[in-house]
Formats: C-alpha cells, sequence, structure tokens
C-alpha cells in the first residue's frame, strides 16, 4: 500500500489468539491502516521490505510507536450491554428479578424520555467503556426512539463501534404501564424508523454504528411484535439481540407459553439469524445449542450479571464444543462491572466452579460438571475475536481485512497490579493479563484507526 | 484527651459496618489518635465540644481533613498471604495443585535462601497490598530464618501490621528434599528463634509486627513436629496459622492419616486457639464449625484461590450461622489478586453461586443449597471488623480503644468506576463500593495512626 492511502501505522507488539487455543505475539510488527480504519498490512521485523517501511512512514509523520513494554491488543467487544441502565450500576444486585426489573429497572429506563439525563448517561458511559478498552459495544437503549438515536449519535461522535437497539416491548402482563409499547405496529414503526435514521446518520457512512432489532425478551412481547420484528430483521438485513434462557423463571415461562425453547420459539419468530445475539443462554440444552450453532446466531456470555439473576453458570465448554459462536457481555447493570476483563476473569472462575461444582457435601461425581473449564487463552479470544465472529464483523483480531480496533496495554502504568518478569512467553503473559491487568493497564484506545482514549 | 498526649487527629466521614448486617455512616466525624495509634475518641458533630475540639486541633497543626467527598474506612485486613509466591502472581492456576507445589511453588520457595531475591519480592509485595487498602496481613514466609524475618523487618519499615510465620514443613514424603526441614526439632529451634527474635526486633516494641506458629499444612508435617509446635504455641503465646479442609484431597488424606477431619487433628495437636488462623475451610462439616466456634478459632476464608485449588465453595453463611469467626484472605499466590476487596466481591459472588447451583441441568432443589447468601454489608464486615475479631486484635473498626488502622476512599480519582450520584443511603455507599470500587479509589493508607500510603 502506498502511503497516500495510507492513514496511519503502528510499531508493537501485537498479542492476540487468533483461534481458540492458539496465541500469537509479534514482536514489533508494522501495521498499516488504510483511511476507512481497515488493516492493509502487518509487515514482521523478518520482512525484506520492513525497515525501508518503517523509515518511509516514519519520515512521513504516519507511524504511531507504541511505548516500549506496552502490548496492543485486539480491542474488547462487549456484546451485551443495557445502556440507560448505567445509571444504576452497583446497586440493588440483592433483590429478586421481579424487583429488579419492576422497581428499579423499567422505573429507571423510563426516565430516557428526558434527553438531557440522557445524555449525560450515555456520554459516562460511552466514555467509560472505552476506557476499559472496549472498541465494540452491543446496546439495548430504550423504547424512546429520540433517546436511541441520541446514544448511536454519542456513539459515532465518541467514537466508538457500536450496535445499537430500540428497545421492544408491548406485553401488558409484564411491562408496566408507564414503560411499554402501546401496540404491535407502534412498536415495529419505531423500531423502522430507528434504523433507518441510524442508517442515514451523518458520519456513519462506514457503518461504524449499526442499528440492531431488539426484542425486550419473549416474556415482554406479544406473538404479534415478535413475528413483525423477525420479519422487519429479515426485510432490512439488521442484526437482532435479545434475551435467551437466561434463568428457571424465563426458561420455564417461555416454555409455558410457547410450547418450546426460546431458541427454536426465537427462530419461529424468524429472530433466529447469523447476526443474532443471544444474551446469557444458560439454561440452553444441546439441542438447543446445536440449532444455534447450525444457523451460526451467537450467545453473549456474561458471566457477572448471572450470578445475580441467572440460577446456574452457562455451560461455556459445551457450548464451544457444539460449535455455537460465543462472546462476552457485561450486561450492565446486571452485571455490575463495566468490564470485559472483569468478565473474560469471570468466565474463567465459572467455568472451574462449574466443573468442580460447588457444595462441599456432594460426592465429587454428583457435585461438578466433567470437562467444563476454559484456558486463559480461551477468555481472552472470547474477549476479543470470538466477539467479532458472534456479530459476523471484520474486528476482534489485528490482521490484513479487519478493522484496526484495539488497546494499548502498559504493564508499567501507575496503581497497576499486573507484575512482568519480561521472562513470560505468549501463554504466561495472556495468563497474567487476564488474571491481574485492571483498567489502568489500558492507555490508549483506538478504533477505525483512530484513537478515542488516552490516559494521559 | 489533652493536645499533648493526641497524636493526630482526622476530619471526615465514617463508613463501615460494626457488626453484622449493621452499617454506620457517621458524617464529618473528629477522630483523636494517641502516640501509640489508637482511637482515643470518635467526636461527633453534635457533640458540644465538637467545635472546640476541631478549632484546637487545626491550630495545633494536628488535624488532618479528609478531602471532600471521601471516606474513612477501616483498613482491610488480610488472613491469609504466602508473601513468597508473589513473584509467582496471575501464573500457573491451570496445573493441578501436586504440579502448582511441586514444579512451581516449592522451587520458588526455595529462591527465598537468597536475601537479594527475598528483599526485592517483599517489598513489592507490602507496598502493593498498602496501596491496595491492606492494613495488617498474615503471611506465611519460608523455612528459612534470615528470609523470614527480613519480611517481618520490611513490615515494620513500611508500616504494615502485619502477622508473619516461618514455614514448618518436615514431611520426606510431600516435602521435597531441597526445601524441607531436616528434623522436627530443628523445625521447633528455627520457629522458636524466629518468634523470639521478631519480638525483639528495633521498633516492635508496640508489637506492631506479631510472629506466629506456621506448619504449613498437617500433610507436610510429622506427628512429632505438630505436636511440638501446638506446645510451642502455648509456651509462648502466639498466634497460629495453618490450612484446614481445603480441597477434596487434603480434607480425605487428613481423614485417612488421623482417622478425624483437620480440626479435630489440630486440636489434638494443641494448635488450635482463640489465636488460631485457618486457611480455607471449604469441607468443614458442621461438627467442625461448632468446634471451632466454640474455641474461637479463624477461617481465612480465601474466594478466589478457592475456585482453583479447592473443589468446591465455603459454606460461609452456615458457618457464620453456627457462631464460627470467619475473615478473608487473598491467599496470594494461589489467588491471583492481591486486593481484599476482590476477594470480598468473590465472597459475595461465590455465596450466590453456592446458593443457586451452578449446573442448569440439575432441578433448583438438588442444584443449589438455600439459604448460603451473604450480603453486600457482610462482604464489607469481613474485609473489615470480622477480620479483627478472627485475630483476636482491635483493629477493624474506627471506634475508641482500636487502632487507627484506615483507608481514604476516594470516588472521585481519575481510572476509577466508581461513581455516585451523592443520594446513595449508607447501605447503598457499601453496595457499590463493593462491586465497583478499585485500586485507584484508594487514596491513603493508615496504620497505627501513621500514613503508609498516598497515591498521590
Amino acid at each position: 500500500m502506498s502511503p497516500a492511502t495510507a492513514m496511519t501505522a503502528f510499531l508493537g507488539t501485537i498479542l492476540q489468539v487468533p483461534q481458540r487455543g492458539q496465541v500469537a505475539r509479534i514482536d514489533d510488527a508494522l501495521i498499516i491502516v488504510d483511511h476507512q480504519g481497515m488493516i492493509a498490512a502487518v509487515i514482521t521485523s523478518d520482512d525484506p521490505s520492513y525497515e525501508a517501511e518503517c523509515t518511509r512512514f516514519d519520515r512521513l509523520g504516519l507511524l504511531n510507536r507504541l511505548a516500549a513494554g506496552s502490548y496492543l491488543l485486539p480491542g474488547f467487544i462487549d456484546l451485551h450491554v443495557h445502556a440507560p441502565q448505567w445509571a444504576q450500576l452497583g446497586t440493588a444486585l440483592d433483590v429478586p428479578l421481579e424487583v429488579w426489573l419492576q422497581q428499579h429497572t423499567f422505573p429507571l429506563e423510563a426516565r430516557y424520555a428526558d434527553l438531557d439525563f440522557a445524555t449525560r448517561n450515555y456520554n459516562q458511559l460511552v466514555d467509560t467503556l472505552l476506557a476499559n478498552g472496549t472498541t465494540t459495544a452491543t446496546y439495548f437503549a430504550t423504547i424512546h426512539l429520540d433517546a436511541s438515536l441520541l446514544l448511536a449519535r454519542i456513539c459515532l461522535d465518541r467514537g466508538q463501534r457500536a450496535l445499537v437497539g430500540r428497545v421492544a416491548m408491548d406485553d401488558a402482563d409484564q411491562c408496566p404501564a408507564f414503560y411499554r409499547d402501546p401496540s404491535p405496529a407502534e412498536a415495529v414503526a419505531q423500531t423502522r424508523a430507528f434504523i433507518q435514521q441510524v442508517r442515514a446518520m451523518p458520519g456513519n457512512d462506514h457503518g461504524r454504528v449499526l442499528p440492531v432489532v431488539t426484542p425486550r425478551f419473549i416474556p415482554s412481547c406479544s406473538d404479534e411484535l415478535l413475528y413483525q420484528l423477525g420479519a422487519l430483521a429479515r426485510e432490512l438485513d439488521c442484526h437482532v439481540q435479545t434475551h435467551c434462557s437466561e434463568s428457571d423463571w424465563e426458561h420455564s415461562f417461555v416454555l409455558d407459553r410457547c410450547g418450546k425453547s426460546d431458541t427454536h420459539a426465537l427462530d419461529q419468530y424468524g429472530l433466529l439469524t447469523r447476526k443474532t445475539i443471544l444474551a446469557h443462554g444458560n439454561f440452553l440444552s444441546d439441542n438447543d445449542l446445536t440449532h444455534l450453532a447450525s444457523i451460526g446466531a451467537g450467545i453473549a456470555h456474561c458471566p457477572l450479571s448471572n450470578i445475580y439473576f441467572s440460577d446456574a453458570i452457562l455451560p461455556l465448554a459445551k457450548a464451544l464444543s457444539l460449535g455455537a459462536h460465543v462472546g462476552l457481555g457485561t450486561d450492565i447493570s446486571g452485571g455490575p462491572s463495566p468490564s470485559i476483563l472483569d468478565n473474560a476473569r469471570q468466565a474463567l472462575h465459572g467455568a472451574r466452579l462449574l466443573e468442580s461444582g460447588v457444595h462441599a457435601d456432594m460426592a465429587r461425581p454428583q457435585r461438578g460438571r466433567p470437562d467444563q473449564r476454559i484456558s486463559h487463552l480461551d477468555a481472552f479470544w472470547l474477549a476479543t475475536t470470538a466477539g467479532g465472529v458472534a456479530l459476523d464483523l471484520p474486528i476482534g483480531l489485528i490482521a490484513p481485512g479487519y478493522q484496526f480496533d484495539a488497546l494499548v496495554l502498559d504493564p508499567a502504568t501507575p496503581d497497576h497490579d499486573l507484575f512482568l518478569t519480561g521472562d513470560e512467553d505468549a501463554s504466561a503473559l495472556v495468563h497474567k493479563i487476564i488474571y491481574c491487568a485492571t483498567k489502568p493497564n489500558i492507555r490508549q484506545t483506538w478504533v477505525a484507526g483512530r484513537k478515542v482514549f488516552d490516559r494521559n
């Protein structure tokens, strides 16, 4: 690529997990990024053109050199964020789901009719996620068209890659009068308007912010609404997001109402596609998982939230072995952390607890579930590459053809607890990062080749 | 108290949990601390003498005013740290215990014969714990007398309150030739020398660093050694620490060898006292817990470490309901975090997972264990007050007669994820702190009235 068409270049050490179980470290790579933020080339130091290319980009003032000792990682991908719930992060995790929804969450979400309130909270949320290294976030907004468009606008302005959904929910039994769609038709019209307006938004020519068809979950939507949203997603070729087989209550509710699991019900509504993201999935059966895998729909695993609202741990290793696409979600504010790193750690913890079991009075074979652990490399992969696969977008990897969505991890920042000896191989480095890296280690965040966060 | 005998005074808002379930917030309290670091008085703003006392201490230049919006919390108490394992934090959590001990941990611990190596690592560890708000740490050192004394010296110099044990382990089947005591007599002699030298250490007149009798655990010690250490603890009136009913393997090993559980075996050896701290305890029976409670021995609950090496979750709520003393431990490096806050969060997570169960294929009544959750207030209490009770020391509370061991929590620090609205009541404040506070929020740490860490 000629420098004339290159926007910028980076010189630094890449650390990533391109495939499950396969770590890759490339020392002092030269990464050339085009004007659309796409990686045009990754030139390694043993390439004959390496020295000349480095010099050339440097002379043009286009070369970003990473600080010595830091690492360039693919940015984190968050598959499940309830943006409006940001305002109650770290509260009310001690109440049952019903109380949490009706007394805390729905009243809070209803407040986003107020655009000043929305502006303040959405800006703070997006800034915080970028500072946590989240380059792509998949958001549920609220039922309000204007506030949902505002969230999309803020993502564009702040530079985050995002998928944003205006939430649809019309069931009068499950949704309070002060916060629900008045009819299926109205919900569909608002969803259609949202999709069209996001796609037409100034500055969104490259689709950095994508609209998402977003039925809250089966219990809060009528059949009519669900069928129509399925048709709309197909008509407009949109991503879809919803919740799926999350908890004892939700899973049983759908079995009772639909006579089948969430997976098969969503498929019937036309909502299960290669571009569908299903939050949670803790109660997915082998049959469900195989079906999801055959379609290529993705699961947003939210290990922190699941502790409080899901009654069990996702059988993650099994889901992966059956070929399902899985990535990670914070599920703000069911999960109390905005950090995908925290969730990667908890995914590791949870998989180990599922394997060992938790109840010491039971004998080992009854207590646990064999072969459920995942590795530290898996955790890193889920936080990055696998999230991109789940979304069917060219993100999550630092390689030609992918967007340059990345973070600079600095082990030497103040306030950290990540102590490297310098002797770590690539796998041990990932092990330490997954267990010990924290927000202060995230020095810069880049999306589509543009710097969107800098700690200094 | 006259200012002449007061060392210093603090003006700020106290937040603490003096009893399980009982949160206390005292706005703008004046805390007067004497020359031994003991809190002489806490004067509230409705006290008739409040204004005059504030003015008096201010004029004398003795008044520390907390930054506006920050909170004064009791310092965190870590009941279980393997100090030498600091050098492998965040590594090798993917191998079985046997491999972890024999191939990683014992070879690493053996390196502390080298005092330069010990100096470097112990300084970094103590500094890191202080920066994480840990005002008291209970350390296993190594079998080396000199390096163990060095750790005690470093704690004195850095200003941390600490309990330090020179590790005893003489069993030739369980301990490698390169890292074990040559005989029970030698192990006891070295332990005695350690205790005497720590007590006589210059600068330790007030016993800020206490020696601890430290058999590693029953499997690594001969009966003769265990009996003699029990006698030594009684003779010298020392704290005791060891591991107890940690995992399937360890629990079964002791049952086979001793014909009784760890608890009853340790009691027989004379190692179970009001000043004993037992790490883990995941497999303690109701009978064991009742026995521990009757003696007043404490449990160091290490929820992060337990995920990797303990095969089950401690039935914490049950242990508390049976009257056992429980506090928290990081168990560095079986646990990958130096933060008691991280462990408080994981204690909450674990208790919920034990209650809900983890294996979705089981029906709810089989899956979980009823009434095992703890509250966010419990988590805070375990990290502070309850740790002091377990150690039988006047720490863990900001109240007259207690040592002034405290941290200043600053919600407004850079790099944090703790967003307060200002509308939180004391319980909601603790909820947000437990879930969302991180190391950058810890602005200062004080031990015995002396500032030992300042982020700025």
